[in-house]
């Protein structure tokens, strides 16, 4: 038997039902999150909230369950699943009405969550793997974390076909960020990544690492980096909640660094498990 | 009782049943049409259903269905459902699959379609309408008509509460589109429209309208022109499938032209009715 979460009831997947008029459906007018989950601990989970919230009222979207409910049902799928290892996806739209672009007056906003099993991807952290550069043609609001996500599907289908992990995606020359991740370049001792702005979205697994790079002595600028200056990095790290510190050793056929993870990658891993471990047993 | 289209299947509304996990629902992976019909008959069904299969092709979704048997069905749909003047909403997603970017190897696509009584704005065509204007933040493929709708409706939302029937998009100070329409202006007996390109869609009702206007002697420009430019134009016109061609008589409080719809556009209205009952009964 598997669980979801609709609304504020946990429910057998199967009574989930989504109407054809859902704005989510017509329009991806919703928004959502991917929370870990850690031999049955969800990890960050308050800063995944935080972010549901800013992100809903950033599309004016009024969540109508509070934050505390919400940690609550969360918690509570994950244990009536047996959830171990793997992931809560979690989503919520603007809800059912006859199409119409503006909002509808009445409509009650849709939420629904399950879990995923979804082990540690340890062969990628310790091997590392190969990413492709794509342009970044989405739109200017990428702070958002909305079901409009057209964008990122097919880059990372390009991507896919060119046997990569992720895409590193560039606007005007510029490293943003992956398809579904935020990409960060080491160079001398220094950690760059793409400040927060509209144009990246905002990563709890970002926030986690660059705490972890405090931690070990590695320098932190949150200053975007070209094309160019990122064949120049010797190390550089995709992170994501499902891909955590995620080493790339080939870019276009680039090799990066040594074309092994580097140092600094592996001291952050290590201490990312240190801050898991801490709020979590693994 | 009231019928879709279900995949190939006329079937009754309440039998479609949307999977969570289809990815029109979590991605907006998936593209749509609005097609008028003006008294049961489907009005430019062939060019809506040929802009169908390119903005597939372009998101690489392969429809199932012939563009007969779509034009078979759809024509069923409506005489099921005895629609007079309305439009028929038809999309297809790339179907139902667990969750990740790439495309599933194996899912089937999605197809649903349904009408909707939708009498023509009479009123707003012999008036005009409102309009403001809107910073276009959309990503750069606005020439593919996908579900990926959040920039539109966000604009549309703002057009609404300034109590406007249209926003105007400008990227870079130049006019782009409507949030859910193309915009022309008028000036001196020539007509400006943006170019088809990357930056707008390529409206069916547009193509109809530049028509019309070489048939009454009014030149076309496919150039683009800057808010500055726009608020020159003595007519501006909004062109959409359910909004045919309707004046705007105000933009942001700046009154075009006389602040009545204009010549041109009375006779662009006259010309297009012709249009339309030359292959319908109006």
């Amino acid at each position: 038997m598997r669980y979801s979460l609709w609304n504020d009831r946990i429910v057998l997947d199967e009574e989930v039902i989504i109407d054809r008029q859902d704005r989510g459906y017509q329009f991806g007018d919703g928004i959502y999150e991917v929370i870990k989950v850690y031999d049955g601990e969800v990890f960050t989970l308050s800063e995944h909230l935080d972010r549901f919230y800013r992100s809903a009222e950033k599309i004016k979207l009024v969540i109508p369950y509070s934050k505390d409910k919400l940690i609550r049902l969360l918690r509570d799928l994950v244990q009536k699943n047996n959830l171990a290892t793997g992931h809560i996806y979690l989503q919520i739209t603007r809800g059912i009405s006859p199409r119409q672009h503006h909002f509808p007056e009445n409509s009650k906003p849709v939420l629904v969550a399950n879990v995923q099993v979804n082990p540690r991807p340890l062969a990628n952290f310790e091997n590392g793997v190969k990413a492709t550069m794509v342009e970044d043609i989405r739109w200017l609001r990428c702070d958002i974390k909305t079901l409009n996500l057209l964008g990122p599907v097919l880059a990372k289908q390009e991507a896919y076909e060119n046997g990569c992990y992720e895409a590193i995606l560039h606007r005007d020359g510029v490293v943003t960020e992956g398809a579904s991740s935020n990409v960060h370049g080491i160079l001398d001792g220094v950690l760059y990544t793409h400040p927060v702005n509209n144009l990246i979205l905002n990563g709890i697994t970002r926030n986690v690492m660059l705490a972890c790079a405090n931690e070990i002595g590695l320098t932190v600028k949150e200053h975007a980096f070209t094309l160019e200056q990122l064949k120049d990095m010797t190390e550089v790290i995709v992170t994501s909640t499902t891909s955590e510190i995620t080493p790339v050793i080939e870019i276009d056929g680039h090799i990066v660094g040594t074309g092994k993870p580097g140092e600094w990658t592996r001291k952050l891993q290590k201490q990312f498990n240190a801050t898991i471990a801490a709020v979590v047993r693994v």
